[in-house]
């Protein structure tokens, strides 16, 4: 049996480019690049040019990159530096659909005497501009939100986020993470101050991320220790992978246009034709402003898990929520804040799509799902009640 | 050229088997250990297996094993959870020889008030074990000391100090990061609460580590994010690096023996061809008591940065102190904690061997070296002066 993989927004496959440019530096070119042997300073080059591969995918400068060990710690990173840069205000702005990357965060900053504001969203996903602004005081030491989310695929007006912020003097944080590689994303284009992004949700290995911090931010490092990373990030360089990333990230300048249109194409299909073929089906968010490779839905009356796992016997990798999410029956904290009725958001499901999907892997979803939607519902003691009420 | 790698305590080589456990989690099986799907289930599965073999490297049990990105992350993750856990004490007891990992941390933490107390060593890198416990006080939140030096390759009393340090409550971390895999090490054998690892010191990659938390210590998160680690770290999980330490550490407790014997010959053999050849030569630190791999050596009047980048044009790599550190013209801060005279702490080299050495390498150092030296000091406007003293 294939593997049909369409949890692109939990993990990716490392692209074989990505794998070709990382392995001789395992076992071959091994150094250290903080060495004055030669050995080691050939390494520490690569290492510019991954750097500077990166930063020319978000529009940074070189200098502005700091490689991280995963987006989390990228925004662990990001959120402690602002607080410390700010140690008098005790406020902070996010939102209420952030990855539990900065949700879990900031959950531990209320323990530490935070204050914590989570700008809710609508039914559609969509952030509440006027309940943000209204939330900003003097006391806001940062402001951090998502550019688009990782469930849904929606995305938020970060620019007008980021410009309302700079005109209170705020520093914005976004998290990028499920962003970069879908849709354009360019530092120059909004006053963002820090921004994260992860090197395995765009086809380079996990165990790396980088922070893109604006030249001019002031920056306090998260893991000290040795003159790493300009002094911003200790710990010996994880080599092979911020090459990897670096690889990746050409890469991804380069599959841009094509998930605009190929992989856009294969998720409007499979969404259409899933909307058509099964009755009390509805998408989750915002579906216009929404990331192009991203489809979550609802099926009334049923059990995401279960339907997660019979399209795995099926050989479809998706997932209910966020992977990090997955296991519990509760519907994911996102869902949850948009109000997305019981009925439906017990039975959610997301497909996330890459540049390595095909049309016939799309296909081959559409003809699975259906039969397998329809024998849960039989199941199901909820279905007879929603049916009576369509 | 062949190049002879003798930095093994600077980074080393990723081991072939390890690379080879590492390879089908890039591209092949890429999944998220968090996902419900079997394709991301199997991927926990090889978590758990390699949680086991590094747990068994230090004796631990695999539940009291926390994987993170680096040893610097670890020892940051080890200090800050101790300090959360007593808020109220503001007294750290640390050693004066610290891998920047700890000594750049506990500089931070001074200026967030806390106080910090530098164990000194004499002159032959031994830890002042009488100035350790007069230091030991009720403000004191945590005592945490190396168990081997990096650069000297000394090993400190780990369990004298552990003792102390429990006789009075206050919880003991060891950075492990050099001793592992070189000498025995097992939590079971002294009463340590938390001990670092890294990865890429074991021929496991760069970018892993790993941070032992005795079950019954309380633990606060560094990392906050997702539930991965048992919500001890959050982030998606470094595949491959993890599975790759796994399998170093099984290849660690293989070759510790050899370590003993083997890679101590070696480094013995031209340790003492080297100071029987080289006139004004001398081993810095405590040579009975000190990681068989490791030796730093020191030539009277000349720069350690010189002969590095003479012995560099013949293939041979090595450090002048740590590499973290290397770059600098100053003597380590190791060195100078030693009170090493000036003359030959500016001119000392580390050798750091592994399993992957040969004989035919000493030799090939221990006839490079000499001549380079000879060379340097006919330069040098110090040797005279030297010469003159003998």
């Amino acid at each position: 049996m294939t593997t049909v993989y369409v949890d692109n927004n939990a993990t990716t496959r490392v692209a074989p480019e990505v794998l070709d440019e990382m392995l001789p530096y395992f076992s071959e070119y091994y150094g250290n690049p903080s060495s004055v042997h030669a050995f080691g300073g050939n390494v520490a080059k690569k290492i510019r040019e991954a750097r500077e591969k990166t930063a020319a995918l978000v529009g940074a400068s070189p200098e502005e990159i700091i490689f991280t060990s995963c987006g989390t710690e990228s925004d662990n990173a990001a959120v402690r530096s602002a607080l410390k840069s700010a140690p008098e205000k005790k406020h902070i702005i996010t939102s209420a659909v952030e990855h539990p990357a900065v949700l879990n965060l900031c959950t531990a900053l209320e323990k530490e005497g935070y204050r914590v504001t989570y700008v809710p969203v609508d039914t559609s996903g969509n952030f509440d501009f006027d309940y943000f602004t209204q939330s900003l005081s003097d006391d806001t030491a940062l402001v951090t939100v998502m550019w688009a989310n990782n469930e849904t695929g929606v995305v938020f007006p970060v620019k007008d986020i980021a410009e309302k912020a700079a005109e209170k003097g705020i520093p914005f944080h976004t998290d990028a993470v499920q962003a970069v590689g879908k849709i354009p994303v360019d530092v120059r284009e909004l006053p963002v101050n820090m921004l994260s992004l992860s090197g395995h949700k765009i086809h380079a290995p996990k165990g790396v991320g980088a922070l893109y911090v604006k030249k001019g931010t002031r920056f306090h490092p998260f893991v000290v220790g040795g003159h790493q990373e300009s002094g911003r990030r200790g710990g010996t360089e994880n080599v092979a992978s911020i090459i990897g990333l670096g690889k990746a990230s050409e890469l991804a300048v380069d599959h841009l246009p094509r998930v605009d249109t190929d992989v856009r194409h294969m998720r409007d299909y499979l969404e259409n034709t899933l909307l058509e073929t099964v009755s009390f089906s509805s998408i989750n968010g915002n579906r216009e402003r929404r990331l192009p490779n991203t489809v979550s839905i609802g099926f009334d009356a049923i059990e995401g898990e279960s339907i997660l796992m019979h399209i795995d016997y099926a050989g479809i990798c998706a997932s209910s929520g966020s992977a990090c999410t997955s296991g519990s029956l509760e519907p994911s904290h996102v869902l949850r804040a948009m109000e997305v009725p019981f009925k439906s958001a017990h039975g959610s499901i997301r497909f996330s799509l890459s540049v390595y999907n095909t049309m016939e892997e799309m296909k081959y979803i559409a003809e699975t799902l259906p039969p397998i939607i329809r024998k849960l519902r039989m199941m199901s003691p909820f279905w007879d009640r929603c049916n009576d009420k369509a």
